[in-house]
């Protein structure tokens, strides 16, 4: 089959790899209708020292159940179903606590012996704990969105669940990448009624105001601080939902958050410390988030998805196919497209 | 009257300053009984540059109110009153949630024309919301206990409780000071059945053993670290409640707490920049904690100290008088004394 592989910062390849089989008895083999690129394949794109063997891509899919192992029950061939961004048992005892992106048996796509995302096929461990069956058919019209549940708005939710946004929580996003705006999404399905969004190109603050952000910054730093304190009386808003995961971005979250808020951060932590030193103590502020357990909110997110109160896949503005992977890489990374979805 | 001033590391003196007097209608002042020395005293004990004029000390007092501005109800003359370790008005938007460290019409004891807790006595701003009457006589055997609310029994209160400790979690306190040993105590009736405290003064661990502590680690760094997760199965703890303020203390605390977990720290941080990076994002560690405030929890502390359920006074091994309290800086910061009495 195809699927994607990195060789090096910049260096995409769509090549010919051993089709996937089943291995062990839990294993399924899916075949793959959507993936897409995340904004995290974006920091090897940029960085990933040149490798011989080439790094297998891809941790966001849906698709098509071709193949189950002997002690997989509850799917069979032709299911559609959903894949979380990490594969999971979903019985270990962090699972049951919410926590699949630290379960015992559970790993990451993409790395050893296991596919990635962007390719046509992929067998997937733990298949019966990992995979969500979605109601729909192959031609549905809401794929993209169900596709976000595979991380993206499950990553913005995180966030805004663990920052504790709720009715009467004031709430600042930093970055206006598809998680960000995933995350301006979750807040208001919260029932947040505030929502301060933090970004400065139009196209996708505009997006973010479809999804309820009621303000929008564009200015950064200390004047992006000032503005979102300007916009609350002085204070900051309760939560600062972080979704970039640069320490400026970080430094932002802390100026613009209230004396006793939370910051949580769901971008990839580009710094190995948190400037939470002494008047933070003072401030009582927390931090928190992490990598997201989409697995744990798929199914509560589902019924909005489905009957269509929500469309988070409004993130993705460029579909391409396999082959034009590479050319998906270059246009998030050149800022021309949110986010790329791709058509196996 | 006779009160304390710090005029340098390690230079604390008792001296005659101008008694206080009712200067706002919103004051009260306070005849002190018992005030105590705090283990964050201890830092400028150690590095306060030399000063001419001095810095008034103390921060955790109880005394009998002997005059109140016109403004004052609730409060008359004769009643024995605990004062939190900051002064607030406890009408505020962040004193009605509970934040009255925060409290926009507050203050700290001791700066700007307000007396520190060492001393004969204190006019006490925002007296009606800061003063919490204690129904118990000048003689009464419970002063000890209820010295503590003011500051550090409270402190280990708003530690175990915004890390979220109940009977379900795992606990571990890092620090076997006062606070730490308060923290263990706060674990204890909240719920927790496991505590691990770290420590290695054993008159100070066998107390923590007394109020609730279910394994001591006497090990420190990653020795202490490795220990904890041997009492928990690798894992390490739900919690960890970090008590000291050091970088040391919070590099064990990231290494002794589970994955999803929360170190809560209310150590004042002598640290500008906090150890939470990339791996620590992929275990959605959680860090929270901060100066605590007092005056939110001693209502709700105060029943359990009255009737004896327990005992926070305990983490006082001295008692000096009013004159002796430069031998009590002296014998907190050479580790003769763990928490040390003023009685006035």
């Amino acid at each position: 089959m195809r699927a994607t592989l990195m060789y090096g910062a910049g260096d995409v390849r769509v090549e010919d790899v051993p089709d996937p089989k089943i291995q062990r008895p839990t294993d399924a083999v899916v075949r793959v209708l959507r993936s897409c690129v995340c904004g995290s394949d974006l920091w090897p794109y940029g960085s990933l020292p040149v490798t011989e063997q080439g790094q297998r891509m891809g941790h966001e899919f849906l698709g098509v159940v071709e193949d189950t192992g002997a002690e997989v029950s509850g799917l069979k061939r032709g299911d559609l179903v959903v894949a979380p961004f990490v594969w999971s048992d979903n019985t270990c005892d962090f699972c049951a606590e919410g926590l699949q992106t630290s379960c015992r048996h559970g790993g990451t796509w993409g790395r050893e012996g296991i596919d990635g995302g962007q390719g046509e096929a992929v067998r997937v461990p733990q298949a019966q704990g990992t995979l969500v069956k979605l109601p729909v058919a192959e031609d549905s019209a809401l794929l993209p969105s169900l596709l976000t549940l595979s991380d993206v708005f499950c990553t913005g939710h995180h966030c805004a669940v663990t920052a504790g946004v709720g009715p009467r929580t004031t709430v600042t996003v930093v970055g206006d990448g598809a998680v960000g705006l995933s995350a301006v999404l979750a807040a208001k399905r919260l029932g947040a009624e505030r929502i301060i969004l933090m970004g400065r190109h139009k196209g996708r603050t505009d997006l973010g105001r479809d999804f309820g952000a009621t303000d929008v910054v564009a200015e950064r730093g200390e004047e992006g601080i000032e503005r979102v304190r300007e916009l609350t009386g002085g204070d900051g808003t309760h939560t600062v939902l972080e979704c970039v995961g640069t320490l400026p971005a970080l430094h932002m979250s802390v100026g613009a958050v209230r004396a006793g808020g939370t910051i949580s951060r769901v971008g990839a932590p580009q710094y190995p410390e948190v400037p939470l030193g002494f008047p933070e103590f003072m401030r009582n502020l927390t931090l928190t988030g992490g990598v997201a357990p989409a697995r744990a909110y798929i199914e509560e997110l589902l019924p909005d998805v489905l009957e269509g109160r929500i469309e988070p896949g409004r993130v993705f503005d460029r579909t391409v196919g396999l082959d034009d992977i590479p050319d998906g890489y270059r246009a998030m990374a050149d800022r021309e497209a949110l986010k790329v979805m791709v058509r196996s």
